[in-house]
């Protein structure tokens, strides 16, 4: 006989159905919930407070109960630099360094050919329109270092090259050895880049090639 | 500044107080809620379904939408065989091996004297008021294997001994090797319980010690 009553069948589906959540996780969260019923209540309430007060700003994309979100509308924010990133959980991480005073904009994905996912199915258009109507004099693409997010990087670079007057410089998150890895333990394509990309110390002579945010 | 908006910092917080789920879970699912708002509402609906609908077994703590649980109800279910376990995901994991025909009880915990857990505070009175009643020929207790699981069913079958007449005969899961694990990989307490609780082969001249279910 079916070993789950159908409310516990239906909870555990919808919660595997999450990404990263497996049979056997839902299995124990829902064991918890129905024990812990405040919980399960908690949980709807913040469910249901999520779907009804978040949205993307109109400007940026990140997420916001506003129409405007804080970082858009904040009097101490760096109009002149825009950070491009793929999803607002980029944008999240990037605030959490303390490191970026600019604004962002949320491109809510990246170009992937293979799935179909062309220039107009993110929000490159907004990011074009953000930029013909100026006062942007930096753009740090910082695209996730992989074959879609240095695809969808390249393209804004292409378009780019093409606007006239009043263009922003570009540029990009660097990329090297992580902050406390070990070289004998680091991936051998990371290493190359970070050969590649090697910067000569300043009191040297030379200069770091960019300068910092 | 804050790098989460309200709504999304609590529905984080609800779903890293679950058993299991780390705050980088909790904020995957976020943002797959986030954008999957189809996804969310599913998921409170099911939340709300289990809270106003499931409840337990009258009769033998078993999540239930009725008053008395399908298997308690059931016509072909052996009344003549209880067995004890403690919550009940393991019911629903006996149950899910079709090997078992009777009714359960179930614990809703383990006695725990260091987690001022007593024999009053876990259905035991239940039990035994179901065992009064008399009709039950055989109590399997299928405790867990651990330190608590040995001693709540220690507890109860010292409590049997003192019961008078209409006693049901008891017997326990059998302890030892998994079938499908290695021996060379098998730890020593668990390979110590299967030397010890060895069979002798029927062919030898022997029997197994007990009949299967």
């Amino acid at each position: 006989m079916e070993a789950h009553v159908g409310p516990v069948k239906g909870l555990m589906e919808a919660l595997a159905s999450l990404p990263g959540i497996g049979k056997r996780s839902a299995e124990r969260m829902v064991y918890h919930l129905v024990r812990a019923k405040a919980d399960a209540e908690a949980l709807e309430g913040a469910l249901r407070s999520m779907r009804e007060r978040v949205r993307n700003c109109r400007l940026c994309g990140n997420l916001t109960e506003e129409d405007i979100c804080p970082i858009c509308a904040g009097p101490r924010r760096d109009k002149q630099t825009i950070c491009v990133v793929e999803m607002p959980q980029d944008l999240a991480r990037m605030e959490s360094t303390g490191a970026y005073k600019g604004l962002y904009h949320v491109l809510m994905g990246t170009l992937s050919p293979l799935e179909g996912v062309g220039p107009k199915d993110i929000r490159l258009k907004e990011l074009f329109r953000r930029l013909a109507e100026g006062g942007a004099e930096e753009l740090i693409l910082a695209t996730n270092p992989t074959a879609e997010g240095d695809a969808t990087a390249a393209y804004i670079e292409g378009r780019l090259k093409e606007m006239r007057g009043g263009k922003p410089r570009v540029s990009r998150l660097a990329r090297g050895i992580p902050a406390g890895s070990r070289i004998e333990y680091v991936d051998s394509g990371i290493l190359g880049e970070a050969i590649r990309g090697r910067r000569q110390v300043p009191d040297q002579g030379g200069g770091a090639r960019r300068k910092g945010l």
